[in-house]
C-alpha cells in the first residue's frame, strides 16, 4: 500500500477486514513496526472521531504522532500554479506539503470539499496535490470526495455483526439542516460495491429523487426512491445524509419522512442500525433507535482504531 | 477509585497526601502502570496549569496522553435530551462521550459553569453526563462546582509546608474584574472541612457579606465578614475570587479593601500565602507578596502534577 | 548551553555544525538523553516548521513534549511590571513563566515582534523575562529580533552544499505585501558574519535603500544597496523580505525589481537559492527558481531537526 485514498488501494476486502480485526484482538503486537516512525496528521477542518482513532492506532503500533490544526493556525494554503502570492494565503502547498513530507514517515490529511466547485472536489485536487508534493506516503483522513477510513471500518462493523453470510446492507438517506459533503455515502458506496463482488454483502441505495450520487462509486449497486422498499429484509441499515451532487451542494425540500426510526425499522429484518457520526438526534436518525439495542454507532466509532491501524501497519510495511 | 469529582472519593485524605509525595520524591516508579493505556483529556474551557500538570502526571506513568480541545474545534454539545437537533449543537454528549470512551482508558473533563443557571450548574449536570455515558473513569479538570485536582494540590502543599500539627487556614474572598465561578473555593472548603475532621487543620473562610458559598461545602468551617480576625494567628491564607452564589453569578461592590498584601500578613502568624493561579496582581493580591519569601503559588502550581499523579495511579490501579 | 537565543550562545560554530550533520547521520544515537525529560513550547504565533521539526528533534532524543498556543488559547499576558490587572490580561509572565518551569525541564518560546515599540522589541523585554521567570533552559522559537534555530539551520545546509572552503553568500532582500519582522535577516546576518570570522563564509547583504538592518547584527558584512554586483559569483543566495529597521516597521516602495529569478541566477556561481519559509512565490522567488535545481529550501526547512537536535542536546547535557 503506497497511499490509502480509495477502496482501490486494497486488493481484497476480507483479508483487510480480518486483519484489522486480529488487530483489535491484539492492539500491541506490532509496537516495534512503528518504532521510530513518526505521523503527521494535518487537519484543514474538525475531526474528533478520526483525530483520536488515529492517534490512538499510531501509537499502538509504536509511532510517534504530530497534529497539525492548520484551520486553527490561520495557514491558509494556495494550491493553484501560476499565481503571484500577494494575497492572503500564506504557503504554497507545493512546499507546505513537502516539509511536512521531511518531517514525517507518513502524513494524513483531511480536508473538506468546497461544495461550490464540483470540478475542483471531485478531481480531489487538494489531496492529489498534497500526495504529489510531499513525497511520502498519505492517509486520507477525508477528503472532497470520500472517507476510506470510515468506510473500512463499516465494513469491519458488518463483518463482526453479520448473521448471514451475505447481509442486505441498504445505504439509507436522511434529513439535515446543512449541506454536507458526499464523501461518506461515496466512500461507503464504493466499499459495498467492491463487498458485494466479493460476495460478502448484498447492497442497496435509497434516497429522494435529486439526491442521485455520482455513477463512479455507485455501480453494482441497486438504487431506489422509495425507502420502504430498500428497508425490506436489510440486515444492516446504514443512515447519513447528503447534499445534492447534481446540483452540486443544494439541500432540496423531501416531502415524505426520511428519518430512521423505530417504524421503519419493522420493515427490516431486525436490522442493525449505523451511522458514522456525528448524528443529529431526531432529525437524521430517532433517539429511540440511538438510545436502543439496534444501534451500532458507539461500537462502530470504536472500530476506527481498527480500521486505521491496519493501514498504518500496511503504509509501515510499505516504508521498508 | 472510580471517579474522581470531589472529596467523597478519597477515603483518607492523610493517604492520599502521604501517597502524592512520595509520588514526588520517585516520579518514575509506576511507569509501567500506564503502559497501553491512554487518557484523554477534553477540555470544554481553556486550562495552562491543569493541561500540562495532568499531561505531565500521565507520561510519568507511562500513558499515552490525546488532548481534545472542543472549544477551538467548534465542536458544540448537546446535553438536553427530547431535542430535535436541528440547531447549531453538531453532536449530543451521548455519542461524543461514549465515542471518547471507546478510545480512551481514562478520560478527563474541563468544563466551566454558566454562572447564569444556577440549577443546571449546581446539579452538575453536564459532568454527570460525560461521566454517565463514557463508561470509563472520568478525572474531573474542574467541572461547574469543583476544582478536586487543585484542592488535592492545596492540601499536598500545606502538608509540604506546615509548622504545626494541626495549622490554621483561612480562606480569604478578595476583588476581582470579572465573575468567576465558585468552583476552587468551593472545592478548597470541602476538603479543608474533611481536613479539618481528619484533624490536619483548622479551617476558616472568610469573605464580604453576600458572597456566602454554598452550605453543602462548608459544613464544620468557621465562617466570618472580618478578614481582620480570621487572618488572626492564620498560618496559611488561601486568597481566591468568586462571585456571589445566592444572586447566582453577581459581583457585587466591595467597600472594604479585601485585597491581600504586607499590612495584612503583619496580622498572621507569618502566614504563607496560596492561590490557584492564574492571579490578578495588585488587584487581588500584591505584588509584594506574590515577590516575596511567604508566597507559596508556583511551589503550589508545581503540585499540581503530584495531586493528578496520586490520582491517575489510582484510577489506573482500579482499571486491572 | 544555558540558553539558546542568539549566535553568542555557540563558542565554535564549525563544532556545532558537525555535530548537528552526526546527529541526522544517526538520529536516535541519544534517545536515552531525554528520557523522563520534558520540553514545553510555547508559541504565543503561529509556527509550522519550527514546531513540527522542534517537536521532532525532541521526540528523536527520546523528550516528552507539550505543545502549548498561547495565542489560540486566549491567554492575555502582562508583561509589564507595576501594573494593576484589572483589564484583559489574564496573568502574568511572572507566574506564567515560571509555573511552566515547574512543569518542564526545557522551555521553548515563540514570540514575534509588535513592530510598533522598536525598544521593547529590540530590547527582547518579553524573551528575557520568561527566561528570567522560567528557572529552566529556554530555547528561542523565534523572538523578536533574531530566530537562530532558523540561522544554524541555514549555516548547515550551506556547509552540506558547499563547493569551495569559503563559498560566498548573499542575503538579499525581497519584496512581500506584508511589514514582516527583522528576525530571520538579523540573526542570519549574525550567525553569517561569526561564520566569516571562523573564515567558513564570504558575507554579503543586500537590500534597497532604507532597509538597513540594525548595525549590531551585520559588523564584519558588506553591504551594498546593489544587487547585481551583490550576486556576482555568489555560491548561496539567500533571499528574505523584511521591514525597515529605521523607520520602524514600516514599508517603502521600491522601484527596481528585487525578486529573485532566473535572470538574477546568471549573474551568479550557479548559486543555490536559500529561503526560510513560507515563501511568497513569485512576489519574492520565482517559482522557476523554487521548482528548479538551484532551490535548497526543502532539504534546507528539513535541516531544521537537525540544527533543533544539537541545541537540545546541548541543553540536556547541560542539564546533568
Amino acid at each position: 500500500m503506497k497511499n490509502f485514498f480509495s477502496v482501490a488501494d486494497v486488493t481484497n476486502l476480507k483479508s483487510v477486514v480480518d486483519e484489522a480485526l486480529s488487530l483489535k484482538a491484539n492492539p500491541f503486537g506490532h509496537e516495534d513496526l512503528g518504532k521510530h516512525k513518526t505521523i503527521g496528521l494535518v487537519f484543514l477542518n474538525p475531526s474528533l472521531r478520526t483525530r483520536l482513532s488515529t492517534q490512538k492506532a499510531a501509537m499502538n503500533l509504536g509511532m510517534q504522532v504530530i497534529v497539525m490544526n492548520m484551520d486553527k493556525d490561520g495557514w491558509a494554503l494556495e494550491t493553484r500554479d501560476g499565481v503571484i502570492m500577494n494575497g492572503t494565503t500564506v504557503e504554497h502547498i507545493r512546499e507546505a506539503a513537502a516539509v511536512m513530507g521531511e518531517y514525517c514517515d507518513i502524513l494524513g490529511l483531511r480536508s473538506f470539499p468546497s461544495l461550490k466547485d464540483k470540478e475542483a472536489d471531485y478531481t480531489e485536487d487538494l489531496f492529489n496535490k498534497f500526495v504529489k508534493f510531499a513525497a511520502v506516503p498519505v492517509v486520507s483522513l477525508e477528503s472532497a470526495t470520500r472517507h476510506p477510513l470510515q468506510s473500512l471500518t463499516d465494513l469491519i462493523t458488518i463483518t463482526e455483526h453479520k448473521k448471514t453470510n451475505k447481509p442486505k446492507v441498504v445505504l439509507a438517506w436522511a434529513p439535515h439542516v446543512k449541506a454536507l459533503p458526499q464523501a461518506v455515502p461515496n466512500s461507503f458506496a464504493e466499499w459495498m460495491c467492491k463487498a458485494q463482488e466479493e460476495d460478502l454483502v448484498d447492497f442497496t441505495i435509497a434516497h429522494p429523487a435529486g439526491y442521485e450520487l455520482s455513477e463512479e462509486f455507485t455501480e453494482g449497486a441497486k438504487i431506489t426512491n422509495k425507502l420502504d422498499e430498500a428497508l425490506a429484509d436489510a440486515d444492516f441499515v446504514y443512515v447519513k445524509n447528503w447534499s445534492s451532487f447534481k446540483e452540486y451542494g443544494e439541500v432540496y425540500p423531501v416531502a415524505e419522512n426520511w428519518m430512521m426510526d423505530n417504524e421503519k425499522l419493522k420493515l427490516t429484518n431486525d436490522a442493525k442500525v449505523m451511522h458514522c457520526l456525528p448524528v443529529r438526534r431526531d432529525l437524521e436518525l430517532s433517539s429511540e433507535i440511538l438510545d436502543g439495542p439496534n444501534s451500532l454507532v458507539i461500537k462502530e466509532a470504536g472500530n476506527r482504531v481498527w480500521a486505521a491501524q491496519v493501514v498504518l501497519k500496511r503504509l509501515l510495511e510499505g516504508l521498508k
